[in-house]
């Protein structure tokens, strides 16, 4: 099982990346808490309830390939950092002109490494080289082809295959993100196999219901086919909804996930829905119209998690593919998506008029703006029952990050409305790295508290578990 | 006289509630030169300008009811949050089918403190549960009869009557919030008795300038009435608005306060104002009409302070009775305020086009809106003679939102543009308890500017008192 | 040369008004990281790539004038802070009715000095103080005649002079801002004289792109006197603009500066440019028209740097004279401008869709809405290869706003998407101050990370010689 190194002597740190101490305050009696809070939630389990790993790694359980394939092109914290300081797309294995030496590739991401110099990227990676791979001497130009062969070999033994990875890195439960026209074969296959894993679908139906998602219409025409039901109707749009969250839930499935552009929700009659359903679904919607048509999906959406009892999560604020022309060039993936100010308090609100003192909903709020924190997020959850606040998201899950939102949030939400972490990753080998800087910060947060005294250590070490493990759990029905 | 206990012993600290040390920083110089702060005004007067406790208190002088009466029911802070968690409204002893019995209430109570963990709440109820009940054991489940029944005894004493306790908190002013409706027969009758305690009424004219207030209109026919002014015109309403002010003056109020929505400011010409006011009063003005309206009467309002002297509180940006399904069912005070965004840059613009440069006028600005600390309200204090800041505002009255306030504020309107603490509470006991955290983290922030070496410590040690005692009531004219 | 003195013995420390250690983190082990780190940028020259100082100074070399008119009347962080508690502007020597008498201004500023408590200014001046004048006592009512006469005194000495001072202050570049109708002839007769410092200018054309710039159309009929192009058309204008831009590389300039009040970048097509330029040429624009015209200004200012190599500066979010009074009264530079809200990420998306990717151009952006630093600022310039960061500006320009810029971007753009430090300022005698601070807050964070083992202290070192040195002149071109 990996779990991350527990506090070493001195004289074992020279030829170390990460330091057993990392993270944690540097004032001594403070440090000294953090680390007693920290030990107590180490070595507990992984629950990743929100994530972008694929369910077909563990169905095949092939082994990875090579480091560049694995660290590089596929990670857009990665391959935008580059591009930023002006690395070519190409040169990191994107796009049709792309380079296909996975060594040159990996080669020109270790000469630029420095650039991610107190960026959690660095934190994340230099775990899973020092943790998986054992390596002890930081990336560079120098070291490239040392990390290069090592992780190469590695990877080649049947210890790293996906399935071997899960069981090491102590997954209690691995969630993905899922299109309803995916027909979840490979966690069928999963399941089938005699693996004893928990690895859940995500219904995640931003292809299905926001008409400005790539081949939308013919998504719907599909959703069709594939409930039987009559996706040109309102009516039968819904029933084809249902039908697949119902299929989606017989496979594990335990919340669903909405990454619209803004937190907007709408509460139409039956009479407008159909209408503009029509409209959408012909392609004849305006901006404004298809912003509607989203804004209700949120609220049916909530409609159907009261009935069935799926987790909401709603991750709204995202401009996606800022950047036109790599867009057009690189497709969707590449296409920068850059954080825009939301606004709950009026988005929310018909959809809060309608369920909001649901005691059978339970929405999760993610978000980018972190004015948001302590303006809006912390007192909506810190009332309303069917809220809870999701971890830090993307550019916030990051130390910093961490720490601004439990001081923002906590003296109005406190810890418990608030849902545990996230890892949201697509980076498999970072999972254990990233829940690790996660249980570090709020240990670090927690000792603060205990150091000031505005906090007994007993609780913290209360809270230090349920921050970890108790309330992802329960926020997420596992 | 109750003033916070200074710092004892290691040995007498193990069945505390509260630490001597809370709040200070953790780092050991920091932390002595905090102490040394916290000493010079630790039992310095309390002086507390704006607030929500009830003339009538002191009036009548009667014992406060049970633990669960004073501490539960009537705290927002503590329902909000016990609501959040599937605690229906009821239990709390609140709606038509509410709980009656007080043990059982706190009973509920006791059992969920621990969501209170790193709340500003739990600060606040530990020292009034330590220092006005000597209680010593954590509040819970086990403890909670324990509490109940001391609480209970104590609150019977005569040394637990509002008028003792306004004396033993060592108050030199306590100000309310009244309703230019309000008779001020309460603070008559204060004046009347024979006790010398300086409790002063606030003029909050909402019912009678904001067209959305509950009977907006029959509170503008009963202002006319109270004043004998035709408040069916413009020029009678401002009569009647003016005569009330000065009723307002004569029992010792010192200032006006405005819960507006936005920060919104008009400076129209009487025609239109004239016209406006009849649409407001007759009841047939939109949305946009209304807003408009309130925006005229803050500078209608600033107008008036030029003239008689009292001090203009703005507290806007809180979008009121969110939840309206609560709203309909407990009404106005159960509603769930959420702030919203504020803009003060252009939305004050009318009345400071107008009042800006007026030597005699002072505003005082509140937000919830902690983005505007550093782009709007520190420049705009920082420049205009008639501005100052108030402290952190409800939620954000929180160790936390006091660290934050003073660390974007000070380096643009420096210390001397601030007002001092308010404690805005409608909870008397937690008074004490509330101005002790501030004045732990004015300290700790001054400490840590000392440590710096961006302060001398005799520099700090004026600054300390300042804040505390003297900018509040420099601020105020008290 | 002038650097700031190096940490001495405890028992110097008695009489200084400034201390080795101020700014360093107060935890032992964290400040003797951060005192490493400093010592190793300490010296290094100063590089100043945007500031408002005047090359008049430089090429006549005459002495500055009294402490009054160096330290007081025209800086506008001092007079603000006077102005908003009660001191007339005419009191600090500025309007018709102002006194003229020095020694009376210096007074009145020296007596209010306690006002600048925890504000940057008051670091800035310490240190001017301090380290040129040699004053080691507080600046008050008591010491103001000292501090008038010793500073009057030394400034008539040689070593005061302007073209000493920049020696002294080790600069290696030091760049002013100008109008496209500046003659330029300062700089000439710099460059004229033997004189070997390199005082750049940066070609500044809000008077020429901003319809709402005092006397906007004036001064394009003079662009097209000054150049021999048509300023009445569009295309001349444009012309005209490339001529004054080469005439400004020809004199060493580096970059252009734009203040506008938004980021809103537009891109459309000639036919619309050319009517909307008759436009606002004619002066029959309404204020859309106008901001959609400095909207397409800034896309032709990127166009013609992609050309021509100069690094665009945009400053946008400032509402220009926001107290109406006193800009009728006393003028542009004394009517308080205001941050507002600011979108970047709508805001600038034209001009991105256009030149994003080249990568030729460089922009560098600036805020004063701390709220987009995690949520716009750090992920576009994380993403886009053609931006960057540039330091905290004016009312951030302070321990705290460092503070807050490093923790809020980095973790998204790193260190290498950001563009060193500016010091912006119009009072030259301030620039050593101002860097050091810059230093030492860098410094500071960067022992931070390194103290919690975020960063090895070998890397600090190379990033704080970067932010300090190395990235202001890649950033420039210099």
């Amino acid at each position: 099982m990996l779990v991350p190194i527990a506090p070493v002597g001195a004289s074992d740190l020279r030829n170390m990346l990460i330091h057993p101490d990392r993270l944690f305050p540097a004032e001594s009696s403070t440090r000294a808490i953090a680390r007693r809070l920290y030990e107590s939630v180490r070595a507990l389990p992984i629950v990743s309830p929100h994530g972008h790993t694929q369910a077909a790694w563990f169905a095949a359980n092939e082994p990875f390939p090579d480091a560049a394939q694995l660290f590089v092109t596929p990670d857009h914290y990665v391959t935008r950092m580059l591009y930023s300081q002006g690395v070519p797309l190409e040169v990191l294995g994107i796009g049709q002109a792309k380079v296909r030496d996975p060594r040159k590739i990996w080669h020109i991401f270790a000469k630029h490494y420095y650039l991610f110099r107190g960026t959690p990227t660095r934190l994340w990676l230099d775990f899973a080289f020092q943790e998986l791979f054992e390596l002890d001497k930081l990336l560079s130009g120098e070291t490239a082809d040392l990390y290069f062969d090592t992780i190469g070999e590695k990877l080649g033994a049947s210890e790293f295959r996906p399935r071997a990875l899960y069981e090491r890195f102590n997954l209690e439960v691995l969630a993905t993100t899922d299109s309803p026209l995916d027909s979840l074969s490979d966690h069928q296959a999963i399941r089938n196999s005699n693996w004893k894993a928990q690895i859940l679908p995500t219904f995640r139906p931003d292809p299905v219901v926001d008409p400005d998602f790539e081949g939308f219409r013919e998504n719907v025409r599909k959703l069709g086919e594939l409930t039987g039901e009559d996706t040109a109707s309102w009516a039968g749009y819904l029933k084809a909804l249902r039908k697949t969250r119902s299929r989606f839930r017989a496979m594990g499935c335990a919340a669903t996930d909405h990454g619209h552009p803004t937190a907007r929700t709408a509460n139409l009659p039956a009479v407008e829905c159909t209408e503009m359903f029509q409209g959408v679904v012909k392609g004849n919607a305006d901006a404004e119209h298809r912003e509607l048509f989203r804004a209700q999906m949120l609220t049916e959406m909530a409609r159907m998690s009261v009935e069935d009892g799926l987790v909401m999560q709603i991750h709204p604020g995202s401009a996606r593919n800022h950047n036109r022309q790599l867009y057009e060039r690189y497709g969707r993936d590449v296409g920068a998506d850059i954080p825009t100010p939301t606004n709950y308090v009026d988005g929310l609100r018909a959809l809060l008029e309608q369920f909001g003192n649901e005691r059978d909903l339970r929405i999760i709020l993610f978000t980018l703006d972190e004015s948001t924190y302590s303006r809006e997020l912390a007192p909506l959850a810190g009332h309303y029952p069917c809220l809870l606040l999701g971890p830090p998201w993307w550019f916030h899950d990051s130390p910093e990050g961490m720490k601004r939102f439990r001081e923002r949030v906590t003296e109005t939400a406190g810890f418990y409305n608030t849902a545990g972490f996230n890892d949201d990753t697509r980076a498999f080998l970072s999972i254990p790295g990233r829940h690790d800087v996660a249980r570090r910060m709020d240990c670090a947060f927690l000792a603060k508290l205990v150091a000031e005294h505005r906090l007994g250590e007993d609780e913290a070490l209360e809270v230090a578990r349920d921050l970890t493990y108790t309330l992802v759990k329960k926020a997420y029905r596992l």
